[in-house]
This record gives C-alpha cells, sequence and structure tokens, in this order.
C-alpha cells in the first residue's frame, strides 16, 4: 500500500518537471494567509493550462493544515485541501466541507501535489488546481476577488471526517488569485516620487467622516504625468501640474468608526510615482454606476437584489472622442452589503463585453485591477454597472447614499485618451418612484407615508416588505426612465435633456461562461497521496 | 484495434450476465416509435440500480438508427445512442446533438450495449442507463413525460459527426419512461365489463365542442365498484348503481377540431370493469389546480410563466375527514401552452411532499397515472398546483378558461375514502385585478381600457406588454388575495367565507432532486463498441 502510493507520487513528481511546470518566475504573488504569517501562499498562474500553481509555506508545522477556497471565505462549503496525519503516516488530499463544516475526501482529487519539502523556513507544499473542475463539489476560480480559507491542525486525526472544524485556528485572506497576464511596463528613467499623508489627523468620533486634505504643487511645477499608482500603460499617464491644471492636491480619506471612538489618530496617505517625460495620452478616470441618491433602495431581508446604473448611449455619444477611448484598469466599489459588482459594455443593445466582473466581492478588499484586456468604448456604447447587495441582516430599507450604512455602487473606471466626460451615472425617475409607494398603498391595508414632506428615506422605511412591495421594486427599477448624469468635471452636466430618458434596451445578453473540465479529469487519482515529509526533500 | 474493441464488448456481456441483468420479467413496457411500428422499444425500470433497460426492435436495418430522449422531442440538444456502420464495420456509441442538430460522441460512454442479436422479427439491440449520470450533455430520466426521438440512417456514414439529421426519416413518440414499481393488484372473479359509446355522432364544425352522452343503467343495477379503468388500490373502487346514486352515466367526449371540418363522425367511448363485490373504501375523484377563469391569464411570449391554484387549508380542514384521504393516481391537464405541472403538499406552511409532477408535460399526452407512493392528504393541509406555460409563439394574452385557445391549470387527483369535496381551486381576487389594471395604466403612456363595460379578456388583450406589466402581473399573482372554490358535487360551496382568503404562506420549500451519478463512472468506455451484427447472435 505505501510502496503504490510513493509510485503514484513519483509518477506526479516526474510529470511535473517534464514541462507542466509553472512559467517563467516560478511564484510571483505572494500573500500571509494568518495575520502572524506562519502560513505563507505564493503562487503563479497559466493562463494556457487554464491552472494555478499554489506554494504554501507552513513555518511551523503541527500535524498539519487546511486550505481551500470557498464562495465567502466560511469553512462551510469551502473546496480544500488538507495534509493531515493519523500518527503514522501524513496524507495530503483533495476535500471539501458541507453545510455543518464536516469535511469529507473529494471522489476527483483535482488538487495534485507536485513536491513537499522541508526548508529552513519550514514545510513547503507545492502544487496545482485547474480553474475549473467540473467537481460539482468543487469552487470555480474565477476572475476578481477569491476568498482563502485556512485552518492549523494541532493533533493528528485517524481521517479526515473526524476533523472538528469547529475547534481549529481557522481564518480567510482575500486575493484577486487570477492577477492578469500583462507584462510590467518600461519606467521611464526620471521616476521621481511625492508622497501626500494625512498630517497626523484627530479622527472625529462619529461613524463616517471623508476627511480632506489639501497640498500645494511648488511654484512653477510644470506639467507631468504619474505613471505609477498602480501601472498606467506605457502609452498613458495621469497629468498634473502645468497651466490650465489646479495647483492643489486633495487627499480624501474616508473613516470608517463604528464605534466612535475618539481620540483616534492618522497619517494615512499616497505615494505618486511621476514623470516629466510625458506620455502620448492623458489618462483619466470616470465613475460610472448609480447615483447616490436615496431614490434606489434595497428591501430589508434580500440576500440577492440587485440595483443597476447605466452610462447611456446619448451621453457616450455626446461626452466621447470619434475614436473612442480604451479602459485599462477598474475599481468596484459598494459599502457594507455589496457581494458583487459587474459593468458590462452595450452596443446597438447586444451586450459585448465584460469591462469588470467580481462575484466574490467584498467592501473590505477594494483594489484597483488592471484589466486582463483593455476594454474601448465608442461613442452610442451604453455601460451598465450592476450590484448584487445581501441585507439578510437589516430590518428596514438601505437608501442609497454616502453613510456607510447607506450604499453605493460604482465602478472608477481608468482610461485614455482623457475627456470632459468625469461621471456617466443614472438613478430611476423620481415621479415613477411616487408612483411606487401610491401603488403600494393601493394593494395594502397599511398605510405607507406618501405626503409631500416625507423624505424618500421616510418613505422607504414606512413600506411594508411583503412578496408585493419587493417585486413591486423591482419591476419598477426594472421599466421606469431614469435621470442621467452625464457630467463634466466641473460637476455640470453636458447640454441636453438627462431626464425621464428611457432604459437602454437590451435584447440579447452575453452568455454565462462555462467553465472547461480539465482534459486529464478520468486519470486524477481517487485517493490521497502518502507524503513523505522527514527529510529535506520528499 | 477490432480485437480490443471484440473484447470490450464480450466483457460488458459477460457483466450483464453476471447479475446485474433487468430484473422479474424481462421487458413489461412497450411502444411504437414510429407510425408504421418499424421501431418498437420494450423497456424495463430497476429503481434499486436507477437504472433504464432498454430493447429496441429494428425490424428492418438499413444503415443504421438513432435513438434518445431530448426535452420536448426535439432532434436539437438531445441524448442519443447511435448504431451505425462506415461501411465496413457497425458501430454503436453514446451521442449527444448540438443546437444545430450535429451529432457528437459522448466523451463518456452512458449507454451500454449488452446485446445485439438478429431476430426473426429483426435487429435486436439490449441496452441500458442510469437516470442520471452527471454528464452535461445528457438527459435526465425523471418521472413524468419522457419525449423518445428517433431517426432511421438510409446509408453509411464515415463517422457520427458526418451524420446529417435533416435528411433523416425522424420522430418522437411520448411515454412514461420511469413506470411505478407497483404490483397488479389481484382482481374480484366476478369482474364484468361495461362499454359506454359516442352514438356514431356527428361532430360540428367548430373549434372545440364539449359532446356529453347520457345513459342509463338497468332498472334495479345496485351498487357496484369499477375496479379498472385503470387500477384501483385492492382497498377501494369507484361506486356506481344502487340506492342514492344516480342511474344515469355521463360520457362527455372533448373535440378539437381546429379546421372546422364538417362531416366526421365518431364512435369514442370508455369500457369499465366492475364488481359487485363491493370493496372497503369508495374511491372519488377531486379536481386541484385553478378555476377556469380568465382572472387567471399569461402574457404573450412568455416561455416559461407559472400560474398556481391553491386547495387551501380552510377548505381541507372542513372538507376532509379526520384521518385525512390517500391519494392514489393523479391525471394532470391543460389546454395547448402547458408545458411542466406539479402539485405539492404542504403542511404547517412547509412544502412536504410532491403529489405528482411533469416536468416535460405535453398536453397531447395526458394520462391517469399511478403514484409511486401513496400520498395522504389530513385535514389542514394545503396542496398547491402550479402550471408553467410556454406562448411563445402567442401575440395576445392567453386567459383561463374552457376554449382550447384558453387555459387550464388542473390536476385531477384519484383517492380513497371518497369525501364530499369534488373541487378545491383557486383564481386571484378580482378586485386586486382591477387594481393591477389601474397601476398598469398609471405607469404607461398607453391607455389600458378599465372602462366598467369591459370585460376581463378585453382588458388583458389591452395590456402593452412590457417588463413592467409582466413584473407587476406575477407580483400581483404572488401576492393577491384569492377566492377559493371549495364545492361540493352538487357543485355548491361548503358554507363560510371564501372570498378575499390570504395566499397560503410557505416558509420552506422542499430541495431540487439533485441526480446521483452512477459509481461506476469513471470507468465507462469513452470510445463507441463495435458491433457484430452479422450473425445470429454476436
Amino acid at each position: 500500500m505505501y510502496g503504490t502510493a510513493v509510485a503514484v507520487f513519483l509518477v506526479i513528481l516526474v510529470a511535473a518537471l517534464q514541462g507542466s511546470g509553472p512559467p517563467e518566475s516560478p511564484f510571483p504573488y505572494r500573500v500571509p494567509l494568518d495575520p502572524e504569517g506562519s502560513l505563507e501562499l505564493s503562487w503563479n498562474v497559466s493562463y494556457t493550462q487554464e491552472m494555478v500553481y499554489f506554494q504554501l509555506l507552513v513555518r511551523e508545522l503541527k500535524a498539519g493544515v487546511l486550505f481551500g477556497m470557498s464562495n465567502r471565505g466560511e469553512l462551510e462549503n469551502a473546496d480544500l485541501v488538507v495534509l493531515w496525519t493519523d500518527g503514522d503516516s501524513a496524507y495530503f488530499g483533495d476535500a471539501w466541507s458541507d453545510e455543518q463544516g464536516r469535511i469529507h475526501l473529494d471522489s476527483q482529487q483535482d488538487y495534485q501535489l507536485l513536491q513537499a519539502r522541508r526548508t529552513p523556513d519550514g514545510l513547503c507544499l507545492l502544487f496545482k488546481r485547474p480553474f475549473g473542475t467540473c467537481d460539482p463539489k468543487d469552487y470555480l476560480i474565477e476572475d476578481g476577488t477569491v476568498h482563502l480559507v485556512y485552518g492549523v491542525l494541532e493533533e493528528p486525526f485517524g481521517s479526515l471526517e473526524a476533523i472538528n472544524t469547529s475547534g481549529l485556528q481557522i481564518g480567510l485572506q482575500r486575493v484577486q488569485l487570477l492577477k492578469p497576464n500583462i507584462s510590467i511596463p518600461a519606467l521611464p528613467s526620471d521616476l521621481r516620487s511625492m508622497e501626500i499623508r494625512a498630517p497626523d489627523v484627530l479622527i472625529p468620533g462619529k461613524k463616517t467622516t471623508y476627511w480632506c486634505h489639501v497640498t500645494e504643487l511648488p511654484d512653477g511645477f510644470s506639467r507631468h504625468h504619474i505613471v505609477m499608482a498602480f501601472y498606467y500603460p506605457e502609452e498613458a499617464g495621469l497629468a498634473f501640474g502645468g497651466a490650465g491644471s489646479s495647483r492643489f492636491l486633495r487627499l480624501e480619506v474616508h473613516y470608517h468608526n463604528p464605534l466612535e471612538i475618539q481620540g483616534r489618530r492618522d497619517s494615512s496617505g499616497i505615494r505618486l510615482y511621476y514623470t516629466a517625460t510625458l506620455r502620448r495620452f492623458d489618462a483619466g478616470i470616470m465613475e460610472l454606476g448609480l447615483v447616490y441618491t436615496p431614490l434606489m433602495a434595497i428591501p430589508p431581508q434580500e440576500t440577492a437584489f440587485v440595483l443597476t446604473g447605466y452610462c447611456t448611449d446619448k451621453c457616450t455619444q455626446m461626452a466621447l472622442p470619434p475614436s473612442g477611448i480604451h479602459i485599462f484598469a477598474s475599481q468596484l466599489h459598494t459599502h457594507l452589503t455589496g457581494r458583487k459588482v459587474v459593468t458590462v459594455l452595450a452596443r446597438n443593445g447586444q451586450e459585448k463585453e465584460i469591462v469588470n466582473r467580481d462575484d466574490h466581492y467584498s467592501p473590505h478588499f477594494q483594489e484597483i485591477r488592471m484589466l486582463k484586456k483593455v476594454v474601448s468604448v465608442q461613442p452610442g456604447d451604453v455601460l451598465i454597472t450592476s450590484c448584487t447587495y445581501d441585507t439578510g441582516d437589516r430590518d428596514l430599507a438601505t437608501v442609497g447614499g454616502f453613510g456607510i450604512l447607506e450604499e453605493m455602487c460604482v465602478n472608477y473606471v481608468h482610461y485614455y485618451p482623457r475627456t470632459q466626460l468625469e461621471l456617466c451615472k443614472s438613478a430611476v425617475d423620481a415621479g415613477f418612484l411616487r408612483k411606487y409607494f401610491h401603488t403600494v398603498n393601493r394593494f395594502n391595508a397599511e398605510e405607507v407615508c406618501t405626503c409631500q414632506q416625507a423624505s424618500v428615506p421616510e418613505q422607504f422605511a414606512s413600506v411594508p416588505w411583503n412578496s408585493f412591495s419587493r417585486d413591486m421594486l423591482k419591476a419598477v427599477y426594472g421599466f421606469a426612465p431614469i435621470s442621467v448624469h452625464c457630467n463634466k468635471s466641473t460637476a455640470v452636466r453636458f447640454p441636453g435633456e438627462w431626464d425621464l430618458q428611457p432604459l437602454p434596451k437590451i435584447t440579447s445578453k452575453l452568455d454565462e461562461p462555462t467553465p472547461r473540465c480539465p482534459a486529464s479529469r478520468g486519470q486524477s487519482p481517487t485517493s490521497p497521496t502518502v507524503v513523505s515529509i522527514g527529510g529535506s526533500r520528499s
């Protein structure tokens, strides 16, 4: 039995050395899993193989370790690899956890151990997994946020099923696992950097503070291009300084202080890398999604309620240059109940392309992400941004707004060449929402406050939330005309009629991507691998 | 290559003889596939193996044959077995057809050939397939209607992909493949039969005729039990004759004459098997579902619109005996746009059990089906009947009613002991539907006719069908109070208030059944089997 298992292991190892190894630099991405960094994950992505190569460093191995992925970082319904010992041998197996967190061996072993070796830093496990496995128990590795989960086994277990996850040290880490496969642009030789920091600010003792700090550029500071906050494409940079441009830089820090703690101080900030060697195009930032208004609201106790904001054909027709713009990066943004965000580009009523999508979005993990592929937007195109919210733990409607307990649905897209269009968003027409409140009143015995004095949040607060008021709100948001904010950077609208605009008609949708099943599927082992971790090399 | 394939075939054959053969009488169910009966299918079901055993008789083999299943009998997106020849050898393979009807070999061969032999009647193919295969290209064999498809290959093809389905003689046949596994009850020795026929009726030259013919029982005909129209359970029979019972039998024939042909005559009828040896219980028939009323309507251009009728707790509380009733058979009924029908039993707000379900329902294949398991209904239970309609080819709303172009949603359940409750159905409250028409008016520029004189069908005909009017209709049907018909066989309601009743609240739903993947999955061959069909036995 032991002999057979070792043989299997060696075959896998040889196969790994015969060319299916990770491409280029072995593991360019790295993140600590636990706060102490005792578990450290490095990884690489092969898009041709549709495979992720993982290297898990376990600094102080106790009796084993769990690692895996789950929808939002929970250890229930997770897709796991487990390294465990029964006291005699050590095993490596592909496993899954059920709704109660009980662990089971997977009938199909899709995580493949490539190497296990002792290093001066600890035990180093090298393994790989396809993006999709077609095993219904397995997690599908997609673009966007991935919630990694881990657990430390302190003692031997006779079997996987015997592992009691409630007694383990566990945790989660959020990463973008499928980093885009783009090469780092060449940086100019005259690269300089500048730091803008909050000047030891006393954080106010209230829940939400948007704190602004203005600094001034030196006298006579000429036009420069910022090329690295993240990496800008070689042909574009974010302009600042010089004639016709503001001499002031505004740093805006959003403080979330839920416990309303007094007396805390902060010096957060940002470091800009810039060059005097101007690039071909100025880059710009445009805000897509929903207007910050209580007109857009989410009923309470909804686990997947969708709100959608539109950048209409009329606005892109008016504001974009004839050759269009090119989006190369995107930052998705919601407040606490946001769970998914997607922006889709539509042309002539047909969905054409995903601009950015995160089906495992977390408001606690917001980053500017380079797009895998630059998306070109032409005049007349429509950009549709949809956010999915979970208000399962709320008792009142969640309305749109600036407060952390209100909601947003925003995609900040980074693009070039820069245009005057800074904000292209929408909200439902206020008159149609009034009709909604009236209709809910007609259909319910209870009185909803529809008096003129009542604010929209007050009206939402008095809606009796039943199947009708919920379905009807969805129907109104999916039908009523919208008010479009097609704004210049000076916060004024482009000229034209922007109220009571029809919702863009979409006649054909993009197909949901169907994951490719790995070709080697039938050949994967169906039992765990015995691992030798005694020596310096297995 | 030929040697290997034959070896594979022999191994399968031996395995089949070693105990995995079909249980009991080899093939109790039989149906011709084509109108001429040149293809004949016999089958048997093993519920312990979750396997169907098929015997396909090809009376005059040309160059091959296709057989399989698809959602509604189309040859696109079908799950197929193909017997074909390239001129030299004959092959048997598990295949699937894509949206264009092109045929591809399945990567996983789930149909297993057990035997191929020449008989005096023709070529006889014996093969088996699990109910579910977990192959996303495969059809899931479920309870209810299965649409079988077939095709005759007239000439050799070099490969499966080369088969041009548009040039074949093809067709479909509807069957209930998963016949319930119940033994035939013992029949009484004094079994007699009686025929009631339409007396050579001249069929009227109009689309829909409900034709009634009344015959009289002989003078002094005592109380008897009908025990076989289909087989009644041993403890129950349908009573007729005797004191306190009508001496008249009414035969009702529904003629559908879409071309309004004149001069056709008909003598259709029914044969009753009955006994004077009365059984313990009288059986009864109860009608569940929707009231025949235009208040319940389906918008045009909907591919899966659901209407639901309720038999409420209040009605079952009032009308059922304390020990409840036992449903043993069911006949689902809709008109032309019906695609699915299901009745669910709920108790204390929780769905408990499926009474009958057909996810591939066809209005062209209506039969009384014995339930696999008798369903007991207690006083206070709720019976929820939902029908799914496809009005994709209609331009106006389809309203409820008797006409063939109107719709119904009915489940006739056969049960014992007989009660006074003959009909337990519902429809939306008419006042709330008026509010619906008013609201659609408020939200649309176009005027919907909501004048008092207009009938409900006229009002539905003037609704502008957009996302709002569609979503809102669903919301109203899912929320508004209902009018309940809780009627005795005399067509009068049970005493009590039956209007403006609340919709039953369902707090927990039944899980969708997840098909079991066959255990032998990884071991099935991935290439077609070479078949020897030259001799009298392969």
